[in-house]
């Protein structure tokens, strides 16, 4: 634990902030911050709720778990409030949960940066699957039965599978096919399932099926989610856990109550406030959350575009705000420039046209394949004006501000292309 | 870590507020929430900082860390803003850190529920060393030699030796030469001290020495802090560390910075705007820590004052808001009552008197020991008018509404001195 590393996106976004400060122009695509506006009125939520200076109960109180009740419960997911925790963000709740469930843990290759990390401080080892050529979020099914074989096999004990729907880094969404596949190797080999769904409520087409674990494989999945995502609150820390009913339930939140109690105590009362009023989904808020998907789901298509144009292979985003291109096409062009991995490919990005993106190895994939992840969102604005005239666009890719966003990208990694076809000629 | 308990302090808060809910009387000495009306202008500040909606440094902004730098500068401790990180509290920064420093810890017996399950989670043993008669907070010199010894040949590796200064759940101050005698100690040992000094700022006597292990051993301390107890925040969640200059301190600040990034990202970003006023320490700030010093030094002195008349032995509160009393004196009269140990005394005052206290076994201290921790932080009034009267007052033990508290904790203990000596002379 002594050489712990600071997480890689918020290390790089760190490094970017820096930088532009001291006057470069850093297109920062690796970090998944939704730059939006706060919604005016959570400001005067937030003045009302200053006077909550007191600790209250590690699980939040009873206002806003009601709350979280029925936020989940219109979703699909019929709750309790005595099911529901908050806290200080999603994050430190995905850490409880993996201290709370014993075992080891199995996680999408690639996924989300801070479940290996995090499983490796609970004492597990993070036993990655390969996704599907169809969506990221969850293992490919057969993947996953070999894994959980081979696994045991080598003395480790498989417990917990870590799924993320909608999907970082793919931005894509499991169907609900895949979903219920899951559950039932869930089933079959009696696996919790920690169902992250963060990015629940950016799903870009209103129509898209969306199946939780948790409706198929209730008694044994645990969901997250929270309010950085869908409404752009990643600076206020406020996340959400749902646990099954039933005594499994009971003592997995238990676990994760004592884990809080001794972690962070609770979630700072007035954003307990705040949250209660969000997650009743009031009309300003469903507008919000509407607007926000549009906007995400148009860029990160234009972005798809991009990569798709410059030889990428890359899955069509349907949901959050990433697009996760594999340059494999382009390997042999791109080796006679020195890149042979995604870490030289990030370099490179970042070194020849001052673009930030995110290795796809620091998210548990392979070194040698040439995948990044890329996020759309900060690209709608370098003022509250402007990202507010993008979230009100019909049409928010075509807006002049985010196009001569969208342009470098394709200028970028048009002139890759075009180095690596001379490079190829030669 | 499936079956992890609930902190005890928190759990019993929780099963209080319930009781009272429904219509219950019970006293809670057992929890150390400063009851205290928000500062006015905090609330302006909050609102003001509303907007804040980005994730930031990890560490915190550059203006907070600067306001944590000149905090600590003012009190006796020059800081570089580098060397801060600011988090939800620092019950998260006291764990990162037990994370950071490895090998097992040292702890004062009795001390702070949560730092021994912070240990374990870390994979330490938590090594527990008695303290002195006059102070709690720092071992007693002797037995931390002796213990250490002892821990090394069991195969233990002491490497990180936790302080309380101002204690909980002493409400005492170790005075300078403790200090200095485990200093020299850690410097012959090669430990690294963490100095929890949450309580910095609640010293009843403005006149009292204060000597921070970081001023006698600045390169192996590690300082927290925060305002949760001194401004009456709790709800809040604002903490803060120090590392200390040098390689060693860096080392340990990345391996901090590192877990931060996994488990909590950073604190609420309006909280950090709010923090950089506070730890500015400007006029109204200041004087509301007096007050506040005044009138927990009152109350306190009036329950230690009741506890010894009452039979028990007590180190004379001078900080924070907790006595300790030790009821060894009765032991043989308290046997007949069925009291023969913290658990069973704790057990006691609630079904009979319906006074919740922390019975000391949950503190790390000797089972079979009679002795309790009891906070007077929310006996200073039921309403926020209560309670700026008691700050306000020159004399706040002498109110009505605290001397009615008070009181019942005296007929309490009064009542159970009687029962003992009845029971006694059978």
């Amino acid at each position: 634990m002594a050489h712990w590393r600071m997480s890689p996106n918020l290390e790089l976004n760190q490094v970017v902030d820096r930088l532009n400060a001291a006057g470069a122009d850093i297109m920062n695509l690796a970090f998944g911050e939704s730059r939006l506006p706060l919604l005016p009125s959570l400001a005067d939520l937030l003045t009302a709720a200053a006077h909550r200076t007191t600790y209250g109960p590690v699980a939040g109180t009873p206002a806003v778990r009601e709350a979280a009740a029925g936020f989940l419960g219109r979703r699909g997911l019929p709750t309790d409030p005595e099911q529901v925790v908050v806290a200080p963000g999603s994050k430190p709740l995905l850490m409880a949960v993996q201290l709370a469930v014993p075992g080891d843990v199995l996680l999408p290759r690639p996924c989300w940066n801070s479940y290996a990390p995090q499983a490796r401080l609970a004492g597990k080892a993070p036993i990655g699957v390969p996704i599907t050529a169809e969506a990221g979020g969850v293992p490919d099914p057969a993947a996953l039965r070999a894994t959980i074989r081979t696994a045991r096999a080598r003395g480790l004990d498989p417990r917990l599978l870590i799924c993320t729907l909608p999907d970082t880094p793919t931005g894509t969404l499991a169907p609900p096919r895949l979903v219920r596949a899951i559950c039932s190797i869930a089933e079959d080999e009696d696996l919790v399932i920690l169902s992250d769904e963060i990015y629940r409520d950016i799903v870009h087409d209103p129509g898209t099926e969306f199946l939780s674990p948790a409706e198929v494989a209730p008694h044994r999945t645990v969901v997250t989610n929270g309010l950085s995502k869908s409404m752009a609150l990643g600076g206020w820390r406020i996340g959400l856990a749902r646990f099954p009913a039933g005594a499994r339930g009971e003592q997995i939140q238990a676990g994760v109550l004592g884990a809080a109690s001794d972690l962070w105590s609770t979630l700072a009362h007035p954003m307990q406030e705040v949250a209660g009023y969000v997650l009743g989904d009031p009309p300003e808020v469903r507008e919000r959350l509407a607007a926000s998907a549009r906007l995400h789901g148009s860029v990160a298509r234009t972005l798809h575009t991009v990569m798709v144009a410059a030889g990428a292979r890359c899955r069509p985003p349907t949901a959050a705000f990433y697009v996760y291109p594999d340059f494999e096409p382009l390997r042999a062009p791109l080796a006679a420039l020195g890149i042979t991995d995604s870490h030289s490919l990030q370099q490179y990005l970042f070194e020849e046209y001052d673009i930030a993106v995110l290795a796809g190895h620091k998210l548990g994939d392979e070194t040698g394949a040439l995948r990044f992840k890329a996020s759309t969102s900060m690209l709608y604005g370098r003022t509250p004006d402007e990202q507010l005239e993008a979230l009100d666009s019909a049409d928010p890719a075509a807006l002049p501000h985010i196009r001569r966003a969208t342009r470098r990208i394709e200028a970028a990694v048009a002139d890759l292309r075009s180095r690596c076809l001379v490079e190829d000629s030669v």
